[in-house]
């Protein structure tokens, strides 16, 4: 009889397989066979844990966010870096740009695959709103940031840099980000509430 | 011969049918042969002017989005009003909340539907920036607003506006709706450098 464990192996080794395939070969081109072939299962093992690739996709979606919260998480804890830059590191640390999945992005940002866009967004401002509440916090105790409605600010700020910058819902041309990129920041620092120019000046590390 | 002018006219009755037909049947509910049978014309008529009956729903998706942009244009011009309570309103105005499409919304609102939640954002965006440019360009000469990316403050504010409160991403309880008004009214001012309070002074008029 397996046990719960041998099941959860089970379950990751078919994500880990789907992963590599879906990165390699292509979303479109992996089929559940593909799959099967490499795990070395009955089609019936593999419907027993996903009702489809599709379903696949959405837990490998999940563990992408869960990736990029541990990133984000250990930034976030490394005292000796000043609080503003662990706050966009992790911030951008999260983002799924730092994966090297661009196949699974691709995939998530397709038209048709506007759900498990949702499902990113909704698993990922569940999973980081608590992580900056932390920080956001340290920030109000060492007088950095001023501000009344924290937990707000920081779904605004995830949701905000995620759609603006993650998603292709704003259709920019090329040349109009950094402007876009200085407008982020500038409200960014006008919702925390901190110095004007705090931010900015984060970002000439990366000039 | 068919002239332009009487294909547009065709094409406005299948929607106005279907429209009708998508909010008191349901858009499940109702099949390219209801639509048919009220319009009075053959399968490859409709398969003229539409690919399918999703594609119908977008095409009203867009009129809803123009419709709510009438509605905030004419109350922007009203300069009998206060500019900040014309702003408000007109960002209200524009969801399709006001619409009385209960049918509608619900249909884009649904998982599976998420294309068609990205049609709406990306149009409505595009229409309504805009429009707002030209109000908070008012609020700066009056020196009531004071802003340095006007442009991307205002694609901000309808982003936000619209994620946080037209679609169901933030899983948010009944209960929590207040504070989470209050912090977005409160970013808002911050954002556009109005006095602290001025948009929440707004609100009272509904309490």
């Amino acid at each position: 009889m397996k046990t719960v464990k041998e099941g959860e192996v089970r379950k990751r080794e078919i994500l880990m397989v789907a992963r590599e395939l879906f990165v390699t070969k292509g979303y479109e081109q992996t089929s559940v066979n593909d799959i099967l072939k490499i795990v070395d299962i009955a089609k019936g093992t593999f419907y027993y844990y996903f009702a489809s690739k599709e379903a696949v996709l959405a837990a490998i979606i999940l563990d992408i966010v869960e990736e990029g919260a541990k990133r984000a998480e250990r930034i976030l804890k490394d005292q000796s870096v000043p609080l503003i830059d662990r706050i966009m590191m992790a911030i951008m640390a999260q983002s799924p740009e730092f994966e090297g999945s661009e196949e699974i992005r691709d995939q998530m940002h397709k038209v048709e695959n506007a759900k498990l866009e949702q499902l990113y967004t909704k698993a990922m401002l569940k999973r980081m709103t608590p992580l900056l509440e932390v920080a956001v916090a340290e920030g109000i105790a060492a007088d950095l940031f001023h501000l009344d409605y924290p937990r707000e600010t920081i779904e605004t700020i995830l949701l905000l840099g995620h759609m603006l910058f993650d998603c292709n819902i704003m259709d920019w041309e090329m040349d109009a980000y950094p402007v876009k990129v200085k407008g982020f920041l500038a409200n960014m620092e006008r919702m925390l509430g901190t110095r004007a120019g705090e931010l900015e000046d984060f970002l000439q590390m990366f000039a």
